[in-house]
């Protein structure tokens, strides 16, 4: 299992998802360009001393990370329509969040795999990139039991 | 469905909290004191333009919310041994959370109806709060499919 970011905005969101993939134990990638510096404190100050703890692997396209991952991409995006617990989850997916302001590019969008959302009452926008990372990864932990 | 936060120390955690609950459409129960003053800005700017979306109601203690509330509070620490996502949740349960620093108190732990825990990896500490209520409070949701 594993997770990947693309081009994140946020140190903090980032950093938190660091530290959200080292207590599940599972590895994280991010798409370049990132809007801060990975070795920034406020990334710091969010993953805490949790960064020492997992593998963080920096890509520097979607495409070059499309090639070097074999298993499936799984989409988190409020433009699809299928719930995230729907989806049956493999240990070898790699679940894939969108930049905070804009998602991701329609043809990025077309070459997940899988793409998921998560079902929220109407009239709201979205939920904090962190949250939906959470909510997202832990379902798929729960379903093959990583933990 | 509701959450309820037990004396929140820091307000972005809480306002972050708030946006969770405005998008899965719970009410957030605040027992206090909290450590930041609610309408703060550090609190309203992480619950956005969420917060005129969602009831929250302050408690001045433990006991006050208990007697007020009827159904069960089931209660995320991280000294449980049930995993989360094996208690079966109903749509009159509360989840609670202890504050950042040291959790409840025993005899809150005790007065909790039911107790459990976010599997983790050996040798890590803990998760962030808001990121452990998205966890929570997405499975309880998945479970009675509320959305």
């Amino acid at each position: 299992m594993e997770v990947c970011l693309f081009e994140p905005e946020i140190a903090q969101n980032a950093g938190t998802i660091a530290r959200l993939c080292a207590c599940f134990g599972v590895n994280l990638n991010i798409i370049e360009p990132a809007s801060f510096v990975i070795d920034s404190k406020a990334f710091k100050r969010a993953g805490m001393d949790y960064l020492d703890k997992l593998d963080i692997n920096l890509h520097d396209s979607f495409q070059a990370f499309r090639k070097q991952y074999n298993g499936r991409l799984v989409l988190l995006d409020v433009k699809a329509t299928l719930p995230y617990y729907d989806l049956k989850y493999k240990p070898t997916d790699c679940i894939i969040f969108g930049k905070e302001s804009t998602g991701v590019p329609d043809d990025i969008y077309e070459l997940c795999d899988e793409k998921v959302l998560i079902p929220m009452v109407k009239n709201v926008r979205s939920l904090n990139v962190a949250i939906s990372a959470a909510i997202g990864l832990s379902e798929a932990v729960r379903q093959i039991k990583n933990l």
